[in-house]
């Protein structure tokens, strides 16, 4: 839908200003963006989202863990090193989970260290020591704020992980919490907004531990892949929110239309280059399956090339047409 | 969302076969095509939905005419004449509904004649006179075919024309339909896909008449304004389904989801220029209101700049919805 394109690294200084110093309005997909271009943008007047000096806490894992802290917003114990050494010399209980400070994406600069060999293998730069959660349930909870100072709150998601990747693997929309979880998640939410205190949406993603206490996983503000379901199942969808937000004008209703359970389509382990999507036609004979293929030319394992979204009268019909759609969609790797 | 932009007139036989040449599927959103190039780039192999031999009939309204008889679909009864001396020559009662046989759009080429001063100021080219029907209602059927030769029918719509401009103002779908009213329709619909044999879908736009008769005006075979409320309201809408259609997936259903009311917005009577809309934020602020804008730099007097589709529980409640969008959206000419 552009009408220009502007070439360049998403972390050069220059590149990055010179992409956005003839906007208005400037919308981030995606957070390892250059800070100080975007900082002097948006003292030139630009409409940033999210702001950059929230974006620069966000960039840094560490950063959000003390932003968390300060909030008093619940999530894993950790620590910060800034390198293997320093890890070495805190003696941390093993195991934990290992992560970059910056640059980690869709699963990557993320290990489990259960042996010290683990940790020799890992990367030498600064990173977040996490404490090991016992995971009994993942969700999604995606707040916002408009330019008039409203906030909004979509029904929380419940995301089904990859058995062999860090990615999410299906989403839920609906679902019945017990009140005692959504309260906590309500409480999270309302810390989030005060928190970051700008224009912005912020997907906020959670644990539930064993003790059915909820904890703050990581943060992303921007439209985010366990938004995808509003597309079908929202009264507004994530992205027309996001442009809602962007232009002034007042956040979109959240109502929840329809159960939805979508399913990200993966490129299959073990295999790059180009590829075809197969079995469209058998996917798209049943009602209520919206397909979303995102037009990339070539796979990588575990790829995000789409996603496919049903709707249906309860979850449990939305369930039986997704788990079709997988067994029919085949990415065939040239 | 194109790669790549062909600039040329559809009416010059070069221009659109170069347009064709390197593709393998061939949309049409318009009518007014040149056919020699289509039939060529037809016969290299190409997938074309409208069939170029069907679109040569639909573009003159003569020849649709002349093929609704042949299939007994019926229609306002009319004559050809090539020019107005045949017309008087004919000596056909007054009054009539004058249409030119090609290149009449969106209310061009259409002129009531009441008196032969009003034929004289019409244009002098080959046209269909009509009968006046004393029109009670309009309504648009919108029926298909995939490749596969399974056929399609969404719910009919009733349009409501604008007073002063011939055009389509607001569609409201679904609708209740007396049995009688909905057995010819069901009727017209079979009729239709019988007279059309290949892949694609056709707006079917229809008169009812004082004795509740129906009658078929004019067809479109594409994607149609009779068509935007299906973007929100239906389990597919008419733009998936078109692209269904071209790559051979099979169609998809078109249940109606809620009740929608879909106003067209256009440009004030009187006014051409650049233009804002303004009001979007009362607009937007209430729920189940969609918006969308077409991006034209330019308004014209009446000219489709875009479309509000409201949802609600009832068809009342979409009435109200869209009366206060139509009190808030302004279009300000500069």
């Amino acid at each position: 839908m552009a009408d220009e394109i502007v070439i360049g690294s998403h972390a050069d200084e220059n590149d990055v200003y010179r992409f956005g110093k003839d906007l208005d309005i400037i919308l981030l997909e995606f957070e390892d963006i250059n800070i100080s271009a975007l900082k002097k943008l948006k003292q030139e007047g630009k409409t940033i989202i999210c702001d950059p000096n929230e974006l620069e806490i966000i960039q840094d894992k560490g950063k959000q863990k003390m932003l968390y802290k300060e909030h008093a917003i619940p999530t894993a114990d950790f620590f910060l090193a800034d390198d293997q050494k320093e890890i070495r010399k805190k003696n941390v209980p093993l195991p934990f989970v290992l992560k970059k400070r910056t640059q980690g994406y869709d699963g990557g600069g993320v290990k489990k260290i259960n042996t010290l060999h683990d940790l020799s293998s890992a990367w030498d730069a600064p990173s977040v020591g996490e404490e090991c959660i016992d995971i009994k349930k993942e969700y999604s909870l995606i707040v916002g704020r408009d330019q008039s100072g409203n906030t909004f709150r979509y029904p929380v998601v419940e995301q089904h992980f990859h058995n062999n990747a860090h990615l999410v693997h299906f989403l839920v929309a609906p679902i019945e919490l017990k009140q005692q979880i959504q309260t906590q998640i309500d409480t999270i939410g309302d810390q989030v907004l005060n928190a970051f205190s700008t224009t912005g949406m912020w997907a906020i993603e959670l644990f539930l531990d064993a003790d059915e206490k909820v904890l703050v996983n990581e943060i992303a503000p921007r439209v985010h892949n366990s938004g995808h379901h509003t597309i079908e199942g929202s009264a507004t969808s994530q992205f027309s929110q996001f442009i809602r937000l962007a232009l002034g004008l007042p956040h979109g209703s959240t109502k929840t239309l329809t159960p939805t359970v979508t399913m990200n389509i993966l490129g299959p382990e073990g295999k790059s280059g180009a590829y075809q999507a197969e079995g469209l036609s058998e996917v798209l004979k049943t009602e209520g399956i919206f397909l979303h293929l995102y037009g990339k030319k070539t796979t990588r394992p575990f790829r995000k090339l789409g996603h496919i979204t049903t709707t249906g009268e309860t979850t449990d019909d939305c369930w039986k047409k997704i788990r079709s759609a997988q067994q029919s969609l085949q990415i065939v790797v040239e």
